[in-house]
């Protein structure tokens, strides 16, 4: 079926919200690990998350500042610390349940585990088979809709091995804000040639 | 294992280049459709597309100025214009050869095939179960290290269904610049509440 400008804007809000955040089809999952100034820590889904560059590795996430995610990025701003934590199978309801607004911590509500790595400021996830941590490069303005890309260089990672691969790490992939999916590889291809 | 910057710097390229577009996690994978002021068609996979808004309906993706993808930013900075489509299964190798450096149009070279919608300068293809088009809003420059947000506004979709299910319509997911998976659903959990 063909929806135009017009159908977007006839659907009810949650239904459009629904659709939008299908079309770009299936996304990362990654849960934020950052920490206030006090010490506060905080964890939030995001899917928004995309590599930017290798040398050096560079990543960027988008926030909207009128949303629970606005500790995450207040966090951000004052330690310049994150860490992005993959989603896997196990964890999938405490991950989704970090979308919640908790007055405290979302480790102590979720039951999830911090852990900490020397010399970086923000909380890790234990129970994620691949996190890793940045540091912020850049906050870039989205004019359009006032939403920001946050920038950020990977100072470290834990990883089950340097090949890294997804299927054995137990990552998962999301879509809308409700839906979570396993992966199953259906092709691994050469660099491509004319 | 644990990898610092100084590991980081001390990987081969491309085994650089393999985890640092593997660390996200699954990725969309839609090809990118355009045409130039000439009226040559031009096809490019892109992993980097990202829901930016929902009212009205805002997507971004990210572009390097010194790659094959110069095409696809010349023409939509041109014409305004582009379209997305996602890679499904029944697609995937002609998809991932549209990344080849061809000189003439990837879909003379590939075989899928281009179709057009009243209105839409921009090329769909019609092998994709889900296709939609998108207006330039923004160019957004990201200093860290000279990429580019494209920002677009989508003013057209073609669905199977409203209620737009990524497994049924055989959408794909990517990782690094190579690999391919289909989904299963895992959860679909409600809105979050504490």
């Amino acid at each position: 079926m063909v929806l135009t400008e017009e159908d977007f804007n006839a659907m009810e809000k949650l239904d459009r919200v629904q659709l939008a955040t299908t079309l770009p089809g299936p996304k990362p999952i990654c849960l934020v690990g950052t920490r206030s100034n006090e010490g506060a820590t905080n964890l939030a889904p995001f899917s928004s998350i995309t590599h930017l560059g290798s040398t050096p590795i560079l990543m960027g996430m988008v926030t909207r500042p009128d949303t629970v995610e606005r500790h995450t990025l207040q966090n951000i701003i004052d330690t310049g610390s994150w860490t992005l934590n993959h989603v896997t199978s196990g964890m999938v309801k405490q991950a989704h349940q970090c979308s919640a607004r908790y007055p405290g911590s979302e480790f102590e509500a979720t039951g999830l585990n911090e852990i900490y790595h020397d010399g970086i400021i923000a909380p890790f996830v234990e129970e994620s088979a691949v996190r890793f941590a940045l540091e912020l490069e850049d906050l870039v303005d989205i004019p359009s809709n006032g939403t920001k890309l946050i920038v950020g260089r990977v100072i470290f990672a834990e990883v089950p091995d340097t090949d890294l691969d997804l299927i054995k790490a137990g990552t998962l992939a999301s879509t809308a804000l409700d839906t979570y999916f396993s992966l199953n590889e259906v092709a691994r291809l050469p660099y491509a040639r004319p």
